[in-house]
């Protein structure tokens, strides 16, 4: 059998999550350090993604990682917080120079945290990253503003890779980093080698992209620096816990990263807003573990033929032999 | 020309919004009162629809009274807070007993203050009633659970109307009253005259009704008890200005309401994350003004005759000399 | 185990398919003759859904029941197709009433050949019943063309079936009957006993609704007359072979049909036009075949015990095991 | 006043439509030069796009040229007809290398009648080329094919310009040229000067993108072909007549195309099933007429310091005012 991939969680699946209604809280506030215990006691986890500044923010990066080690908690991915109230208008969007000034600079000091906590990547999640309204915003202008800003970060920090977790809406009705293409698109205008793509598997299903020929594309282009899963209605980024609602397109999801070689980390970034997050990050891992076995057993030469036929039939069938036997088999 | 109809606001468009990734709010805290006073700066609006419990939660009602009153507001509705934290997994659809008896409670509480303050309804706005995944409910049981709780309220306060604002979902994944329909039908089981419907121009819009058609379902069986407006992309609830983004469909729901006679109030239910509230309130009003002159405009009978022979084409020239000449004339 | 329930088709399951791009169609030509022998290939089929007027049209019912007959094929449903070009403005609702009289008189003979085959019900599917543009219908005076056409039918075949086919769009724009609950809404106000819902999952599945709830409804309400399945991607109406995209929520359809006792024909509504139509026929079926098993897998205690909480981790985790482990028992 | 630009419309406009319900078709057949005759009755139009092979299919280029010059139309491209019964399964993305030549074979053809009647391009809708279901293709193989074959097409006929017609989805399920962002990655990856886009507005929309938004990246990247007008509900390709739902959406469009210099014809995509075509055609112009004058109306000045604070209300004023009396001024 394959050696099983690391598995990983943004942190934020352990915090506290608020929206608009619920203005008190799913639950009770998490400190990081709090957040990062639960996702100890998860028990599969290798490594978290979090978010930068800490909370509280004083909180010093040591601690920060001395509560990972006694977890034994690696880091993947730094998260630095470029959406809350002062970027509201936007980070590298933003009409107003100070702020996309002010976004460097935190975005920098995230750089430093990866580095000191060893992660993979920044990763930039820029939610409030453009418009609302019809005629709000010059489309170049802000095209502009992104691209020189991505490509102004990169060049100051050539060491570091910077991973765009692109969506279609939320927070903001219209984002700018909307889709994989619009995104690699972009990164071919900053032309250079350290940005690249976090592809999350339910901002691709419920932005009408196939999550599988988003994976192969961003490979394509050597530009996928991570991704992460959940699932969804097809409608809005619900982050619902992985596979329970689609599970086939997440096993071809799977399928396309490992036929590509890719092997990077199996990342949930679930919002279990009325569920034990410490339960739903499990059970996630084990939807996972599911898939990773089906891999295994997937008949992949007759899958590939049937592929070539484009025979759509003989290839689902292919696949979902493969994906119930194993969990079954489990 | 026919008499201005009076123009309303839920308060919560003056207050602060939060959501799950600006946790710090789009803007700083705000009151009740101070958002009574930021309302009475708009300087169009006859009545707010008022959150309870108040902001602090001990505030008095008298000193709410006063504050709408030194603002000349009054108050078409009292929306209890039936979808906090306490009641994130469901108010009426509550699986815990003691939750569901909760919301009575709280709605009961907030029947007092309608009274007080001469509201027309008390709003009910469910938004944790439903579920989130495949096979979490007994569909049966939280029917049975949101039908009989209805009910004991009506029926304990048969003075006071209630007026259920649908939508599809948000924040729950899946709301158990979606839509028009199946509100209306439910409220049949229910079988008391006191409940009925406030229905939201964008939540029929991106629940993919026709809200003109809804209006006049609603009326039609006697139970459009309010009404608010304001827009999106079809895809989620937005809650942008009126008008913005689909004033043509706006302008077939305000007719509809107008050939059925429905006299109540025209009201805003916006959230201007990033605009100024004051401001977004009165492009709302401004928007609503042209279309009541674009009613007055409007070659009725011609327009019937159309309809009678579902002439799209000219039915929607009609339509458009109205909107877009009385726009201009203002 | 269970006994297995009867599986059924739609005959045009086995036609020639054509659309606004293909105009020459998906395939060659089939007559109904043809699509019953086809039918009978398929192997597990019972029962069959058959269009009226039969192709070529001046066919004898005598005919198709031979070939009926010889495929060893019972008939569920008669299909008049009141959605041709003569009624493409509309069939109950269209706004010419000679229109509306040829409607109540083609399903008059469908009423016949319905009685002359055996068939359970009468199919009503008014694709095109509805409207296309804001402002073109007075949608009162629609409400009562349907409520008023569907009622004198029903009333003039006291001993028959009628089953609406709700469907949210396509081919019209927006359709009339397009939700369980806006259909059991206007069943409501015809009162009479024998019209009731044909509940097409896919319909329910992009329409927002979770079929399973829609089951429910119909069933409580006494409504459900018919049911088929089939996929799509939650935006349109794809008529993908059943399960190959969401087979965790077609597993609640099916489990809350079975907790009610329907038990009725399992039928496939499928539209495989790049795909050989017996074998997605047999595609289909395994696919239902799958669940059948998987229902009596379910730990329907435990399962309801979750629900009973509303614990969606739970609950999932019960179904998941059942659907995944009968697969592989197949 | 602003010079108007040439109007167009492409030819089946004036056809026979057909689709899986009315396979009768919505209307009696349409020749070729009855549907050139019926466009020259609309009056407004200066330039037509043509499908090809004719109807019927033996009908000579002299005769449409006669016909054209009777009406006094010119032709803006010519569209082969790529997506019939031969390339349901895909055109450049075809699993059968047969149909990829005959593609490039059919599409040849098309670049000679394009030579002869003096068309600006040849239109490319790729409506079959994609995949149905999850597992069905090989993403970096259907790549590869759609980009070769664009590319040597390209490369064959280095005069003629080939303008993609992008678009989610229908008739395939998923399709291959998607989005604009995704069909300017592939052109990037063609590496020819030759291939472009034409943006249908409606397909823009409906595909989640802003068309203003679009236009512009097509356009800084020198690929706006051509591009045509239509409305719809957001959520599938309705092609209703322009600007009867989203008025502000086109005229920010119209606006984005002047700002950038574009100065191409503007043409009509609609498919008016149910009304008649001429009618619909002249009411399309109309709406595009009273956006031209609008941009002529249209305080630039102000707009553009607007958008450059991202002021949303601000800009949509200033918006709002010059569409809404320009109409009446009309």
């Amino acid at each position: 059998m394959t050696p099983e991939p690391r598995y990983g969680a943004g942190l934020w699946h352990f915090a506290q999550y608020v929206d608009r209604y619920a203005t008190d809280g799913y639950g009770p506030p998490v400190t990081t350090l709090e957040a990062i215990d639960l996702a100890g006691q998860v028990g599969d986890l290798a490594v978290v993604d979090l978010n930068f500044p800490f909370n509280p923010p004083g909180l010093a990066t040591a601690e920060v990682a001395d509560a990972l080690k006694r977890n034994n908690l690696g880091v993947v991915g730094i998260t630095p917080e470029i959406y809350t109230r002062e970027f509201c208008r936007g980070a590298f969007t933003n009409p107003d120079a100070a702020v996309r000034r002010r976004t460097f600079e935190l975005v920098s000091e995230a750089v430093g945290v990866a580095s000191e906590l060893g992660a993979d990547y920044v990763k930039l999640w820029p939610g409030q990253d453009g418009h609302d309204y019809p005629f709000q915003v010059d489309h170049a202008q802000i095209w502009s503003y992104a691209v020189t800003g991505l490509r102004s970060l990169a060049r100051a920090f050539p060491e570091t890779k910077f991973a765009i977790e692109y969506k279609p809406r939320e927070p903001r009705v219209s984002m700018f980093f909307s889709s994989a293409a619009k995104t690699l698109l972009a990164i071919g205008d900053m032309d250079v080698p350290n940005v690249g793509i976090l592809l999350d598997f339910g901002h691709s299903l419920y932005g009408g992209e196939s999550p599988a020929d988003a994976a192969q594309l961003a490979i394509d282009y050597g530009r996928l620096f991570g991704m992460d899963v959940n699932d969804n209605l097809r409608g809005w980024d619900d982050d619902l816990v992985a596979g329970t609602v689609h599970p086939i397109e997440l096993f071809e999801f799977f399928y396309a990263l490992r036929e590509c070689g890719w092997d990077g980390v199996w990342q949930l970034d679930q919002f279990p807003f009325r569920e034990d997050s410490v339960e739903a990050a499990r059970e996630g891992i084990s939807v996972m573990r599911t898939i990773h076995r089906a891999l295994d057993a997937l008949d992949v030469e007759a899958l590939r033929a049937a592929q070539d036929r484009q025979d759509a039939l003989a290839a689902g069938k292919i696949a979902r032999r493969a994906l119930l036997g194993a969990q079954a088999g489990g």
